[in-house]
Parts: structure tokens; sequence; C-alpha cells
């Protein structure tokens, strides 16, 4: 269950509205790493979590951080609208051309749909999905997937800071900044965590004892100039299980040409029987031939 | 440019059809981490890479890699459709009950649109789309991004290679989990490379000097049960920097109650006059002020 | 700022663990109105909001019951996967082929991509999106949006409790059902406060001076047979302004045939020059012509 | 069957030509709450009636009328767009920076990709999509969702109006505003004439006595300082069922702390064995034993 | 303008409801070759056609024709959902196991969202999109997307009228069968009277003048062991312009390889310094250069 | 598999930067018909191909070149995009207005999230999706698609090149304007290949026999006044089995008034009971009548 308290975790008070500014920012809240991402990314992992204790709880300690970083951001976006031009775009710009150059980058959706609020679209107004967020259930991978989303998050952060002199504005991505430093770190160390306590390694490994024990250390060369295989990735030890790295130079495929089987004919797919007839000739027969594959299967008496 | 050689990295031949695993197997094809978005993510990046050499040819080559790996797939779910009930799915019910049940979860379009080909959806036939990758032209971010879908996809793999007993499908998921085993490594040493060679810290630090010195190694706690403190993410040093973690509970949020200035009257936004009339009254004159404010910013007379 | 309980609302326990009704659950989370949808409108509806004091705070009440409400039934779910099939299906629904009928149901990605607990999908495996959102405001139309989403989330709870007899999940869709009909009544009675207030009308009716007085009291028939006009909303008084409603039938159209402009030769529309040249004839004239026609109407020498 | 008059509803001829319009216009064709939202809304709703007469005429009947709205408002950008620039935006900005100004706005697509015409995308470029609409089969919900389309619809409709000054487009707009106005009404006496049939409520309250009868009367404050107790919605009575609002402050949740049951193995999420092992401890056991609980509850055996 | 009739231009009704058909016909109302699409791409090129007369009336009559195509559709849809399972699915499957088989195909969302009528979605639950459709202004490339359009439609109405063998379906989608047999004939036609009236090509060639005189003619092999060169394609003489086409084998790319510019600091893109500093070295300076270009290629004094 | 060649395929340097024209050219990279969909649809088709030899390794040469012409379209934005302004924008547009307008018009997510790199989206930002793309198995039907797309395609990138003056810029644009030429008249002459092998006919028109013979040559006129009987799609006979084309004017409808059966209770679709009660009048019963109708068809016993 949440609660709500009234004051933000920062202060979001620009000097001046902006327009142009609230525009870039929607890409901070609802942008494929905007803080709806981080916030429901780690919401759905902090209730999928299995684990109850530090782990749970802190992941649902920075989710509900986030929550309220889309109110900063949101707020914030408000306030740089004040103002903000609707129905005399043009005669502003007759006024002063400086301005209109300015203002011709206005979103106008958040006159029409959000009447001078903030949008749950990114800074060029796609709608935000959850196709952008994961929670696997597995702490490792979905650690993994928070590090990089803090990291490209950040990064977004400190590129619009550079978009502004407004100290209110920088007063909070300052802010914005320091939790992504501080959260980037606390992903890591929560891998750290998880090694410790003996419940990951330093990599997704599931089935390892199944997988190619050749191809787990080969780097595979796909271009004949090539300078991958100076780097370190292609030389000394692998992290994990400690081999040499491999280098296939050039690369050698399988024998298998990709041929496909012959189509069922009432599937239309075309086709000039080089691969022989249907099986075994007609669509009733080939989908009953598939069927007793799957019945032996199911019944184990292949 | 690119060129196509007809065999496979590895062959993908089931040893029989199983229309069921073909449905399953298409999020590997194009789910939110199947092997479209590595394909289309490496490339991205590697086009826009500004480092001639082993970085950007290593993300090509990789890139590249997984090209053929939606070859693979694809082929791999093409064949597990031969013979893949089309007309007569109630006739084969009825015949056997058992089959009925596996049958139930066929994929439609697998006949309507693709013919017995692979699509490019999802398990679920949601199409692929580029919001799920990512090129920053940062190396670093991106490295963390490529480490991250590495790692979900090969925690898909693993899943569905406990799906199947057929060991045509598993050679080849056995090699593909070889793959994402390797290529996590890659991009982690990736991340140390670029370290070494002085492009990167371990985390996305750009502007540092300008974040807040206090909110970069603080943890804040939002539930009064949490036992988020007690893991290594509040306790101990900063990975960075070197800063004692400092615990932050009960949180304390700052005065802004996150009031919004009146609104423009010609947006409709519902408004009760508490917060003083629309400056200076009217729209007109509220998106002069607007404009006056930007102008000044812009001119540098404020 | 947001906080959180580790306790539910209400509680979340199925009897037994049920994976098709788990499936069909994520209509409830991440549907079209699913709780995603409430809690994230109402939460930018909140944020949006311009009037400090009771209709904010209202709005945020509800806002963060649905976070708690998106928790529940998140927790639900994995509960419902307890257990769920993973490896063995086609062996269990060859032991037993009415389970595999009903097993047949389950949603792949439940265990592929979430590992067993909730995803941020619909039932179908949808992404939730917030082009299935809006806070426009002006609250009486964002009002009518919560009202309309309370009606359809609650017909939509209503036929998934008939779905299962498992008395723990019965238990907490009563609650939800309860809620639904609690907030559809808090809707409206906001509508009724905010005429008491003086802040709104029945209906959304900005401009309303400006348009066309014929047009907003007549009923335009467009099938010859039909019966539309025998309803309460083609006879009798409007609601507002009280005028007799009129019925136009059949309808009358105005003389504009709808024929365009001849096109920019440059933009290769296909086009017989029955409309004249383009204006005066070349592309360059016409974006010309196009362009004055704009600085006439900016600077007001038009 | 439909049929076509080529005659418009409306006459739909701007002054002048205006690019910038035209991009801000698309969000009445086919934004969230444009045309395309109503037509396809209502057809499918009318498609979808089972009472033959009065209902089922009066949606189509509308829903025939949108497609002519999509018709108008389409027509009206083709004719906006007459001599939109093209080839020489750099040129023209050269001559007269004010234009320059303008013309950014231009939406390019209505160059490259319609060639001069309307889109069937929204202001920012989104395409339409049919997760905007809603046909639920249940009357007094769907015309509750028509009252809020058509409430935004002319929220938005009235809002551009005041960014143009064209009588052409403003005579347009009027009209359009006046039969937002009419059906506002429409679908709200379709309500009243709903209930004087005895065919809903006031609100969708199916499975009515199944409901939590405490809950259905209760506001849950979420926030220490919250006003929202003071409206009409947490003072007096119901508005069904007629009974006195209950104020729940503080919010007491219930005693279950939404913790998760083990996971099956084989998916591989993070778990420390706090709640026991997999129930019996393998996957293929936890997989029978959610099948027996299955089993049990189809054959009633339980 | 539009009008209803209510007759449907063909019956619509099954012999037998069969919830599992209804869900694959989804794909024929909402798939991306259902008639939403070919009805939505049809009016938008009628609306945006500049040549009064044959051509926009065709066009018009078509997509007029389609809309009833969609009712049609979905009426069926309806019809084939008239007692389809809502709360005892797992009893009829206990029941009768042989159907619990076929049940498991129904479409949840069938029940729960639409109440068994028919929805807007594709046989997977996937949202139609007006990504699907084109209207580009240019008749004999819209033309060329339309013939393409009607035949993936007769194809998909094809493989379904081979999974069911009910009379009444089969008699609608016979008559479907015959009108896209006719229409893609029809928008063949469309282009033989295009190149009669000397409006178009056989293919798009705008610009044709500027086109590489060599590239319009020349096959290129990307596979060593390619047999693309043996088909008509890459043997004989072009269709256009006559000429012998010429194969390029292997492929000989430009000396161009793909170097990228320094990167603007302040975007943080990494580099190592290789391609010099930053133009003149800073972010200001960098913009400054970029800004400086662009204006002289604007005044022209470059 | 495939292989990467670092150099172009052909070369792709602008004289000058401008971000204005790299916004619009993400069109041709990832818009409906940038080159993203060709290189992804004949990916597809090639790997689902059942033919080996010409056609399968034809569709896929041109896959793998259009691999390469992403890459070229990427390296042509990414160095369009070189001094692209991030941080001063505000203070460029003050020292010189014209500069300014043109400057409104750049993509901020240029800066943002590609770093002054290609992005995946097109040129309003939103992203590429599969819905774009078919391969259906059938070649007739997919060369069809191909002609359409290689048009779109050409048609765009004819209309760019119009809109830019770059010698750079243009020369790779007539570099593909002649591969679109060429490829359209590449799947024309595939289609030819296909008659001449006997794989297939001028049209789609599987289930030939099944189709009703009236309607495979009838015109429906759906306007009054409509001129489309005039083209010689209504005129003369039809390309395939030679028939007199009929025009059908007016439109005849059937007796079918789409009346719908009526609804199971327990789905809560209004009614008032005009067709009768639901079958037998529970909802149990209406589902058992269900059922029992899928069980007769299943087992033939109907």
């Amino acid at each position: 269950m949440y609660r709500h308290v009234k004051n933000l975790q920062f202060e979001s008070k620009p000097q001046k509205p902006d327009a142009v500014l609230a525009m870039k920012m929607q890409e901070l809240v609802a942008g494929q790493f905007g803080e709806m991402t981080v916030m429901m990314q780690y919401l759905f992992q902090g209730w999928n979590c299995r684990i109850p204790g530090k782990y749970k709880d802190m992941i649902l300690d920075i989710g509900t951080e986030e929550i309220g970083h889309v109110e900063m951001l949101s707020t914030m976006i408000a306030r740089l609208l004040e103002g903000a031009p609707n129905e005399t775009t043009e005669k502003a710009a007759a006024a002063n051309p400086v301005l209109g150059a300015v203002l011709g980058g206005m979103n106008p959706q958040h006159a029409i749909v959000s009447g001078g609020g903030a949008l749950p679209f990114n800074s060029q107004g796609v709608p935000w999905n959850t196709g952008y967020i994961v929670a696997s259930g597995n702490l490792l991978t979905d650690f993994r997937s928070n590090v990089h989303a803090e990291a490209q998050s950040r990064l977004q952060t400190s590129r619009i800071y550079n978009m502004t002199d407004d100290p209110g504005v920088r007063d909070m991505l300052k802010f914005n900044l320091a939790r992504d430093t501080f959260h980037q770190q606390q992903w890591l160390l929560g891998i750290e965590q998880l090694q410790e306590d003996g419940l990951a390694d330093l990599i997704e490994d599931s089935n390892f004892e199944n997988e190619d024990k050749i191809q787990d250390h080969t780097y595979w060369v796909f271009d004949e100039t090539s300078a991958g295989p100076e780097g370190r990735w292609a030389r000394g030890m692998t992290l994990v299980d400690e081999q040499e790295i491999l280098v296939q130079n050039p690369p050698v495929p399988s024998e298998d040409t990709a041929l496909l089987p012959p189509p069922d004919p009432k599937l239309y797919a075309t086709y000039d029987g080089s691969q022989g007839r249907g099986k075994p000739g007609t669509a009733t027969g080939a989908t009953a031939q598939g069927i007793a594959n799957v019945v032996k299967k199911v019944t184990g008496t292949d």
C-alpha cells in the first residue's frame, strides 16, 4: 500500500517559464529511460521479488522514490509551461522573430491535450509503454537492467542539464544527477550482495552445465579487416570459468544451408516441389504426420 | 556493406515438428530480448560509434553475428512448423484429446499470416519495435545496456531450453546459451577496456562536478519497516569517490508542496483563482508575459 | 512524495494456484481499463491540478490508492502462478487430458518473461501504454473520463468474478467491485461539487458563445429506417440551455463537394490539371504564395 | 452497408492555407480523442449492440455521422496545406525570418508521406490505434465512455478554435463545437433512457449482491494532510443505495504483507529458501502439485 | 458524408457458434490486412485525391464498400460467439475433454472486454493502428499498395476458409474471396487507366532525370553462391527505359569506410580524439561552426 | 550467416551538416517505408522461402543489400548532425534569427537520446515496428508487397531529394532513387518469372473454385453521383478469367439486417429480451448449448 506526502522530495521551481525546455524534459518523464520506466520497472520487480527482507524492501524503497521523481518532473514541466503561448503564437512571432524561433519548438499537445500540464509522452509525443520495462524474477538479470536504465537516464539528464541556464531547473537536475549516480552504484552493489549471499554469479548462467563449452569463450570475426580481436574481449581469460578466449577468424559456418521442408499445400506457400511432396502429400496427411509426431512425444512412445 | 553466406552459423534442425514450441520460440526472435533486439541495437551502436578500430569493429562483428542468429531461429521455427495443423485442428482434437490440449497453444498467425514460417512478433503476437533498443553514442552506457540484454536473453533461452526435450532444438539452444555467456562477458570486458583506455569510469558520470554532493551517496528509506538499509548498497563506501553511504530515514522532503501557477484561461484548465489571477489576467497577457520571459533570457537582458 | 507500507490494502490470497486465471487477470492489471490506467490517470490529473485543497488532494488520494491496487493484483497473479507448469506441460497433458485443455490457456510469457510473476501486459500480452490515459487540466472532462474508466473496469472485474470459484480470489474481487462502485459515484459527486462551486457546468461548454446555435440541439438521421428519433435523445428539451431537440431527416449536406486545390508539383501528387495550374505554376511559386499568405496573416497586413 | 454522398455535412474551406494549423488539427482527426476515435467506437458499439431499434439505430446514426466528420477534417487539412512549403524552406526563412519561425512547426510528413494531404496520425505524428476505443456490449458503461470522449474532444476543439483567426476554419469548428455539445447530452440522455427502460442503473453494478458492503461507501485517505474529505464525495449519502459515506483515516491495511510462495526452480527466479522449499521440492513436483490442484477443481473432487 | 443501410451487403450467418473461429476471424477484421486496413486506406486516399471524377469516386466507392465489410465480419464474429463460454470453462472441459482442447483457443477478451462482440484487434489481440495504411497523394504508388493489400487479404481469407466447414461462414467467405479477386484487378486496371490517361508510368519515376543511370539497371549479388542471377530479374531488358540488366558480382563497394566526425563534447559520445578535436574544440564552438554552416547555406553566401 | 565489409555500397558524405535534414531523413531509415522496412521484410521472406535456388537467393541478395542501405543512411545522418546544436540553441537563435527558424526543426532526441547519431525512429520520432512488414510464404502476394514498398520508398526519397541542395546528399539519393527504380522492376519481373515457372497467376487466386462467380467481376457503386463506372475498372473484360465487368448500381444489399442473438446474461451485455431468452435461459445453459454445438461438429455427429 502507498501513501502520499504533499511535499516533493526536492523542490521543483524554475526561475522562469520555458515551453521549449518543457518539451525536452518530457523525455525524462516518459521516454524510454524516463522516470516512469524506472518507477514501473522497480515496482514490478519488487512486487514479484520472492525474497522477503533486504532485497524486496530495497527494490521497493527505490521504486517508491521514483514515483516521487515522476511527480517532481511533472510539476517542473507544468511550471515551465506557465504562460505558455496558446492562441497568439503567430502574433508573438511577428512581434519578435527571435521568439518565433524558440516558440517553434513548443509541443502543441502541451496546449491541446494537457492544458498546460505534463504529458505522459516522451519529447517527441510518443506514449510510454511497458515494453520498456522488465521484471524477470531473476535479480541478477534485473539488477543488470537497472544499472543500464540508471546509466542511460543519467546521460540524458546530463545532456538536458547543458541545454538550460535556468538555476531552478539546474538545481533539480543536480539532485537527479546525484540520485542516478547513487542508484547506478546501488544496483552494482546489489550484484555484489547477491554474489556474497550465494544467490548469483557475475553473469546469468542458469543451465550452465548444458551450454556449448567452446562457444562460451570464442570471439567470432565477421569482417576481414576487423580490429575487434585487439580488444580485451578477445584476449586473455574469460571472467567466469577462466578460459583463454579463442578467436574464430574467418567464421566457419555449419553445413546447414537452411533449406525448409515442403509446405502444407493448404497454406499456399509458393513451392516448386524440389524438396519432395508434402508428407504424405495432402494437407490432412501432413497434419496427421505432425500430430503423430507430437503424440509420440507426449506419450513417450517414440 | 553486408554479405550473405548460405550456411548457418550453427545447424538449426529439430528432430520433430512442434508448433507449440514454435510459438514460444518467437519470444527469442522478436520479443523484448529476442535476437532482433541485440541485432538492431548493436548495428545502430556500431554505425553511430565514433572511434575507428577495435571498438567500432567489435560492436559490428557481434551485430553481424546477431543477424545470423535471427536467421537461425527463424529457420528453426519454420522447421518446427512443418506439417503444422491448418484446416483440421478440430478433427485432430477429436481423434486424440491429448493432442488437442497441446495444439491449443498454436499461434493461429503461424498459419494465417506467415503460412508456416517465422513471424517478426513475440510469443504473444506483439510486433517488435525499436522502442526496445538504444544507441546513445556513449559506449559505457551502451555496454551496460548490452550486458543487460544478453543476460535477459540468456535467461529466456534457458527457460525455453527446459520446455523441450527435442535434441535438435536443444543443440541449437546450447549454442545460443554459450554465445550469451560469452557476450555477457564481452561487454563487461568492454567496460574494462574503456576504463583502461581512459574513455569511461565505472559508471556514467558526465557533469560529475555539478551533481549534488550529498545525494550521490545517500540511501533513502520509504517504508518504515524496510530492511533495505541492511544491504551492502546502504553500508560501507561508494564504489566511486569512496564515500560512506548515508541512510536517510525517515525521508525528509523539501518545503515545495507542488502548487501550480494560475493557468492560461484560454486553456480551460479548471481553476478557483486561489493562486491569483493569470498574469496579467488575460490569455494574451499571460502569453505576452511568458514570451517576455523568454526574450529576456535569449537576449541576456534579464 | 510517496511512501510504502508492506501490508496490502486487502488480502490477496487465492485458495489454490490457477495459471489460466492468472492470464485473464492480467487484463485487470494492465489492460485498457486495468488498475495501471486509473493509477497513472489519477496521478497525472492530480499533479496537473491547479486547485489546491480538496480537489487536488482527493484526486491524489485515489491515485495513491490505485498504486496499491496494482500491487494487490500483481501479488494475486504471482500467487496464482505458484507451481505453474514450465518444463513439463506436455507430460502433464498426457497424464490428464482434462488438464491439458485448461493448461492450454496459460500465457507462456508468465514462464519465459516474468518467471512466475505478474506482467505489465494485458490478458493477450499487449503492453500497457499511456495512450490509454488522459489528464486535460479540465476537471469536468477528466471526471467524465474517470467515471467511464471506473465503469468499464468494474464491468471487466465482474465478468472475471464469474470465471472463478476460488474463494480467495473472489474475496479480493468483492473488495475491488465495491471500490469501483464507490469510485464511480465519487467522480459523479465530484461533478456535482464542481457545479456547486461554480467551476463547471453539466457538460464541457468552453467557447459556448461561439458554437453553432442550431447544431447544438439537432439530431441527424443517417439511416432511412432509423428508429433513433424515438429515444429521449431526440425528443424533448436539451439538458443545458433548454431547447426543443430538432430532428434532421433526411440529412441535408452542405454545397461543399470536397474538391481539393491543385497540388505542389514537387510533391508528385497525381493530378489532371482540372483545378487549374498550381499557383503560380511551379513549386517555388506555390511555396512563395503559401508563404506570402502566412506573412500577411502574421503581420496583419492582409 | 454504407453509402457515400459527395457533399460534406458542413463546408470545410479555410480562407487561407496554414500548414502549422494543419499540423495541430491532426489531433482532431487521429488523436486519442479525434474523430476517428468516436467514429470507430460508435460503429463497433452499434455493430455489437443487441437491442434492435432505437438504441442500435441511434448509435449507428451518430457513428455514421462521425465518418463524415473525419472526411470534413481531412478535407480541411488538405486545403490548409495548399502551397505548403516543400523544397525551399530554408530560402523562405532567409527571405523572411518571421515566417521561418512559423514554418518551423510544419509537420514534415505532410510533405514526405502524404504529399499535401491529411495523415491518419495525431499532431505529433503518432499513429491512431484501436487501444483508444471500447465497445463492451454494456450500453451504460459505453455511454459513459461516449460522454467522456465527446467532452475531451470538445475541449480540444475549443482550444484549437482559439489558435486561429481564419474565419473558414472557425466556421467549421463552430459546427463541431455544437455537435460535441449535442452529443455530450445525447449520451447523457441515453443513460436516462436506459434507466427509464429498466436496462441500467446510474452506475455499473453487475454482481452488486456480491460486492463488499462497507467498501462501497468508504472514502480512504492516503495523505495525512489531505483535504479530500471536505468534498461532497466524502460527505453525505451515496447516490445509489443511499448510505452515509464513511471516511477511513488513517488507512488501515490488511495483515497480508504480500510475501510470495517459493518459485519453481526451473524458472531461475532468485530465491533464498526462506519460504520453504518448492513444493515438493523439484520443478516437476511443483508442477505436479499445481496440476493436481487444478484437477481437483475441475473435477470437483476437492 | 455517409449514410447507413441496415441490410448487410451479404448475409453473415454461421450455421453454429464457434468461439475459436471467431478468434481467428479477428485477423480479417483488424489484422495488418484486415478490412479496417483497406477501409481506412481507401477513405484517406479518396479524401486526399486531387482529381475530381472517376478516380476519386472509384476510390471512395470501394472505401465505402469496405466499411460495410468490417460491419459484415463484426456481425459474423458476434454471431459465432453466441453462447460462448464464460463462467464455466473448466466445468465444460471436465465434462468433455475434447472440447476443452478446442475451447482453449478462445480469446478471453471476447468475454472480458467486448462481452461477446467483435473486437477491434487482430487474432492475437494486437490493436489495429494506422501505421498499416498509406495515402501518399500519388495514385500509382497507392494503387500498388492497394493491389498488395487485396492480395494479402485474399490469401488470409483463403487460409481461414480452409479452417472451417460451417456453410454459413463459408458462404460469406466465398463472397469475400470474390471481392478480393475483383479488387485486385480493379487496382491493376486503375494502373492501366493512369497510364492511358498519361498520369503515371509503370513504376514510380519522379526525378527520373536525376537518378544514377547505371544503378537503375544493375543487379548486385551479395552471396558467392547465389543463384539469383538466373532469374528474369537479372537477365534481359528492364521494363522501363529498355536497358540490358547488368550483374555486379562480386559487389564493389565505395571507398567510404563510414568514419564519423568528432562529436560535440557536451553530448558525451565516447571518442578517442583520433578524428581530430571537435571543431573548434568546445561545444559552443562546435555549435557555432554548425550554425555558421547553416547560415551560409541559407543566405547563399557560401 | 552474414559478413560485414567496412566500405559502404555508395559514399555517404554531405557537403555540410544540416540537422533539420537529418530529422527528415529519419523517415528514410525507419519510417513506414524506410530502409529498415525493406531490409526486414526481404530477410524474413528469404528465410521463410521454400524454393531453393534463384528465388530464395534473389530475395536474400536484395535483403542483404538493404542492410547496407540502413547503414548508409545512418552514416549520412550522423554526418549531417556534426556540430549540431546542443546547449546553446537559444543563444544561437538570439545571434541570428534566421537560424533560429531553421534550428527549430531539429529533433531534440538527436541530442538527448542518440548523442548525435541516427535514431531507429521516423521523422516524427515514432519507433519502427514489424507491423510494417509481411512475409506470407506466398511469393506472388509478397512480391506485390515488395513492389508497393519500393514505390512508396522511392516517392519519399524523391520528395526529400527536392528538399536539399547539398551535392553530397543528392549524390547518395540519386543512387537510392536508381536502386528503387531497379527494385520496383525486379519484383515486377519476379512476378513474370513466377508465372513463367507456373508458380502463380497474375493475382492471388487460391480457392479460386470456391469463390462467388458473380462478385468476382462486379463493380458496386455506393454514391449516386459516382463517376467511378467510367473507368477501365468498370468497363471491358476482367484481366483473369475474361469476363465482362458488371456494374451494380444502386447497390442491392442482402436481407440480413445484422440482428444479434441474445447474449449470455453473465456477460452483462445490455439486452431487452426482444430476441428471446438466452438459450436455454441461463448462462450455464447458453454455454452448454455452445459447447454441444462444437462437440457435434468435432465428432461429426451433427
